[in-house]
């Protein structure tokens, strides 16, 4: 039996309940850190569930910022340095992953905080995590201001990228289940996962067949 | 040992590599099928994996339209109508949420022609998918060209939402592993999963703990 929610009873719902309610609702959503280092000299590390694929080439990613959220730090670093790193979080890592998201002060590191490590990808400006299975170097590109409610969407490019070299398969597929990366579903929630099957490109005039 | 791309390494990949490389390289996303109906009154409905959430409060949700896509009638449907839906796929569902990428021509349902079942709530104009164990109706708030690659980032504000009671825990949070909702990676591969656990609400004195 299914519940219907109106626009009016979604509005009604007491303000934690709805932030839970609509973060999760939509289903599983990327997990990833994203490292900066500012301008001072301070590396930053914040847990992030909105990155979204903008195009593969150029490679461009997709990254929203939400005015009122402790990312500002993150935020405030990329506009200055104009640099980032995204990391995949996998199996074990979700308890650093999600402690990240404390106010920690401007002066703290996350990464000694959490217990996690900054690595540098030569002269890279910005720290990557040393135990994601999956590491890429960011430029920003563009910084998008969406009126509707005030949050930004960050896009930037991939400078490099490292990951294992078993994870790649021979048509380009990574497969994140290689290296167990979990996924996160709302605010708080951690999902392993098992791959259920890869399918052939889609045509009108065959029907759905499984690739392995 | 992790593998080391540069930017000029990307760029050097064949075309195909590169863009299952670039797709599947970030991990999981979201998984949905956007129901739509056209002006000439044929239900559409196409897969996605870029659905993003943009506000808890107005409900807002962004997703991504590629310049060269087969989702143009998607997007056109979308432009003319203001209205869609988001339908989570379950376990079960993946061979025909993959087969809606296959190019259809316009006066073909892709509900028929994958074996989904279109449904609608009330008056409202687009169908959802009746298989589905979440859905949303969507209104268009606000359409975002990004320069940068020719991609329009659609931003909707949730109208309605449909899913199992059961499936709401006390605390608002909608458990989508209770409905065997899967997540996808790349442009092919389909994941279930499994809940590791819930943290809670971090912060800087205290160590991470499982809400559950």
């Amino acid at each position: 039996m299914m519940k219907h929610f109106s626009t009016e009873a979604i509005a009604a719902m007491e303000q934690r309940f709805r932030a839970q309610f609509i973060n999760s609702a939509p289903g599983y959503k990327n997990l990833c850190l994203v490292g900066t280092r500012s301008a001072a000299g301070v590396n930053n590390l914040a847990v992030f569930n909105s990155l979204f694929h903008v195009g593969a080439n150029p490679p461009l990613l997709g990254l929203v910022f939400r005015p009122d959220s402790v990312d500002r730090h993150t935020l405030m670093n990329i506009r200055e340095t104009g640099f980032y790193t995204l990391n995949l979080v996998s199996e074990g890592m979700e308890a650093a992953a999600h402690q990240t998201s404390a106010r920690y002060p401007s002066d703290v590191s996350e990464f000694d905080a959490v217990g996690l490590s900054p690595v540098f990808s030569g002269a890279f400006h910005a720290p990557a995590v040393a135990e994601s299975p999956l590491r890429m170097g960011m430029k920003l590109e563009e910084e998008i201001h969406v009126a509707l409610n005030g949050t930004s969407i960050v896009i930037g490019s991939i400078c490099w990228l490292e990951c294992a070299e078993q994870a790649i398969g021979e048509d380009g597929f990574v497969d994140p289940a290689h290296s167990k990366v979990i996924t996160v579903c709302g605010l708080d929630a951690y999902y392993k996962t098992e791959l259920k099957g890869r399918y052939a490109y889609a045509k009108p005039d065959k029907k759905p067949a499984l690739l392995l």
